[in-house]
């Protein structure tokens, strides 16, 4: 305990001391060696495209590879190559599906990637208890495509086609919180494999162990409880029973430890579903209409805006014929005497505040079509300058600060010159302004990352945060400090050192 | 930091040292003289009568009682308090309103009692936001009262009135979890005066700062942000702005810190609410009941499972005439024709499941008589052996757990000689067993701890909790152990030891 709790100045990089400066890059011949010899040769990659493509995400920040890519089978091997970075010092970079937004994956150091995906097992349906236990290469639609006949099905919706450990990794939400919560309220238990190699259940594993696998190297593992085939327990939908762990490690964005199995709640998937879409005469009208269908309780499943720019860009890309004005379009989930209701209400309160073109829509191909706008925006939005890449910011304010700050932003966009538009999970009060970016043009990524840091600032100005959905990676770190303050930023630095206390776990990132 | 980080093998009692052993019980003249320095004369008392009544909570603990009790007037009191017993090492123990059922407030080493009831002002409310900020003497009636007119409502119900700030430390819940979640869902941000009395604000303060007030005393203050008026900010639905402080508090039972105010998200009001009731022929068909409700997505508010027992001794004490049988208790939140739907296929579900007797009312008054019996539960239970208290216990299980647990829970206490009724949250797991004992009677104290015990370990080996909304207090640390594992203990005593290297904080509990 006394090593955990000892904050250790670890020289930046000690393994490159003994770097062979052979084809594995900075690591040494003997390491690599090491590595192969935990999930065998051919799941150890050194060659240049392999480390480029694990250097990314899909954010703009630069490629930083890592010096060797590893695929574990199961959670022993992960155990085990943790335990081996630590003992060399060697960094640790968890990668999922590569579907971030904030440079999580970027290797800052160098180091080692652990690529999760073959370990894609979904280990354990309860059915009853509207449980699942999924390993770290299972995706949302993969889970959802195996729930398919089951009544039930997992609601939580980044837009990409996410790893759901990667999704509790990073804190994910999307479309459907408003209604169904993010990633923070559905995640019962966690295994996660700590920098040494210990392995944690967050709420508590299964109550049956079995010793240590033989042959496991250094003694920093004596405590790794050996779980069973199906290690996180499904566990209870509620618990008072000590402090959070769960909730300490999601949205922690593989600073803490690697995610290798997450339980998560399931809901009773919808008995009909209706999407409708509306256009408004101003942003405060959208933002009010939302409000005013929150406080009458209508159970809306998904209410996105959308502004006039990028309703034009809709019109553009997918040759609709939409009104170019602020809009909203919603989603219902429920019976269909329900949804009935629940429509007629939506229409009444958006009527009200002056919305038209109120339209809607029941069957999948015709709701697929009235939210074909929302669906395209990423690539409508990217085909206003061809050639350039999208950068997405990621604010999220109370509710009642969402028209101010809509309106200040689309003159900040002005002013800076910079191409954009905004959509928004309006009601979370979650909003993104997607700029069209040169990479190769440092003067624009410089005003791309200016505006980003003056709109991070508007928003904790009106007491949000620089941070809805993506994390804070590497580019928000300073927003961070300024968020939570020198207290708030000092605890995550103590939470941080306390559990990797030698910094390797995906070094960089968050603090 | 370093302060911090360390360890500390602090002496049991150390201040206990230079007692005068005079009035003031163990502490010495020169200390509750600070204390009566920070917070006025008038607001501390070392009276034997006063130090008892801050003692015990409603279990069946002993009373330990605390040597000094204070009633600080305002966050910048507390953190002076706080400041003053970390530099003499004294124990604190934060106190609300004594509603606790696992021994929270006992002085297990002696200690300061800070009585946080003082502090009673509702700070902001956000109509539009959907939240409200508030001090840790207002309690759950109280703010309700406050918000009849608003249109919205905070619906975690515990059942006690207890106060929202104690509530967030004992990651409380109750009968409406299983639509509106417990308080782990529903905090959204705290500010806590820490051990050494800096001041946090977990999901991050107004960005408004003033200087340290004067006069503060120790060098431990020195980062302290003194914030304004209303220091929590009332913040954004949902953020994944770095590690998730507010979940790491929400449930930590006083022992990392002293939680001053509270940010809580508010629900939109029911438009109209109706009760049912309906009896089984069986446990199994009760709960078999309650699943096909949750999976047919009716979104039920509260689901509550009342025994034969029970359901005889609430016929007796209040002289009803209900079936003497495994019961449900229902109630449903809606727009009048979402009802009149929820009712019908609520009552659709029992039937096909055996059930008889339903019977349903919408009026207030109508609908406390039909719920009359779920209402005096705790008064009819005990009215079983009058003179007696009543122990609850509080395991939760995966639900499709739930008919066997409930069916062995009945043989063991049939085996143990005790009286007990059962009545549980059957839409989350969750159950209590009320048992009536003799507080002279240390045998028959013994045979409920051995029963309350053997209830827990149960739980655990059905993958369930030990506490689902009770906590874990003094008596359920070995079964926390048990649930979380090595490895999970040990991370919660870093914890511990990180936020209260001293071992101060409400000492004895949980860990």
């Amino acid at each position: 305990m006394a090593l955990l709790l000892r904050v250790t100045t670890w020289g930046l990089c000690p393994w490159r001391g003994y770097s062979s400066k052979g084809a594995q890059g900075a690591l040494s011949k003997g390491f690599v060696e090491a590595l192969k010899a935990v999930v065998g040769p051919s799941s150890v990659s050194t060659a240049a495209v392999i480390r480029e493509q694990h250097g990314r995400d899909e954010s703009v920040h630069r490629c930083q590879p890592p010096d060797a890519v590893v695929w574990p089978q199961n959670v022993y091997q992960v155990c085990r190559l943790a335990a081996l970075c630590y003992c060399q010092g060697v960094p640790i970079i968890p990668f999922g599906t590569g579907t971030g937004l904030e440079g999580g994956v970027c290797a800052v150091q160098g180091g080692v990637c652990i690529n999760l995906t073959h370990m894609d097992r979904i280990l354990e349906l309860n059915l009853e208890d509207f449980s699942v236990v999924v390993e770290p290469g299972v995706t949302r639609k993969a889970l959802n495509t195996h729930l398919r006949d089951s009544g039930l099905w997992f609601p939580v919706d980044p837009g990409a086609d996410a790893s759901l450990c990667g999704m509790a990794a990073t804190g994910a939400s999307g479309t459907n919180a408003v209604r169904y919560g993010t990633m923070r309220d559905n995640v019962l238990n966690l295994e996660v494999v700590l920098p040494n190699g210990q392995l944690l259940h967050t709420a508590g594993p299964r109550r049956h162990f079995r010793s240590p696998a033989p042959g496991l190297g250094p003694d920093v593992h004596q405590h790794v409880a050996w779980a069973l085939t199906c290690p996180v327990s499904p566990g209870s939908r509620k618990s008072a029973a000590g402090y959070n762990l769960t909730a300490l490690f999601v949205g922690s964005e593989g600073t803490l430890g690697l995610i290798t199995a997450t339980t998560l709640r399931l809901h009773p998937a919808p008995e009909a579903t209706v999407a409708a879409t509306c256009a408004f005469p101003s942003v405060q009208a959208a933002v009010d209409s939302t409000v005013h269908i929150l406080q009458a309780a209508v159970p809306v499943a998904r209410i996105e805006f959308l502004d006039d720019v990028t309703m034009d860009a809709c019109n553009r890309h997918s040759k609709l014929n939409c009104s170019v004005a602020p809009t909203l379009f919603l989603e219902f989930h429920g019976s269909k005497q329900a949804l009935a209701e629940q429509l007629q209400r939506a229409e009444e309160i958006t009527r009200h505040n002056g919305a038209s073109h109120f339209s809607w829509a029941k069957e999948p191909e015709e709701r697929s079509r009235l939210w074909a706008a929302r669906h395209n925006v990423w690539y409508a939005v990217l085909a206003l300058r061809p050639g350039c890449k999208g950068y997405s910011t990621d604010v999220c304010v109370p509710i009642s600060r969402l028209p101010e700050i809509l309106v200040q932003t689309k003159e900040d966009l002005k002013a800076s010159g910079l191409t954009g538009a905004i959509v928004g999970h309006v009601g979370d009060g979650n909003f993104h302004c997607i700029l069209v970016v040169d990479p190769e043009d440092p003067e624009e990524l410089h005003r791309v990352e200016a505006f980003a840091q003056h709109l991070g600032r508007r928003a904790l100005a009106l007491h949000g945060t620089c941070t809805g959905e993506h994390g804070i990676g590497l580019g928000k770190r300073q927003l961070l400090q300024e968020e939570v303050g020198a207290v708030g930023v000092e605890t995550m630095r103590q939470l941080k050192a306390m559990l990797d206390p030698r910094g390797l776990m995906n070094p960089g990132k968050v603090l």
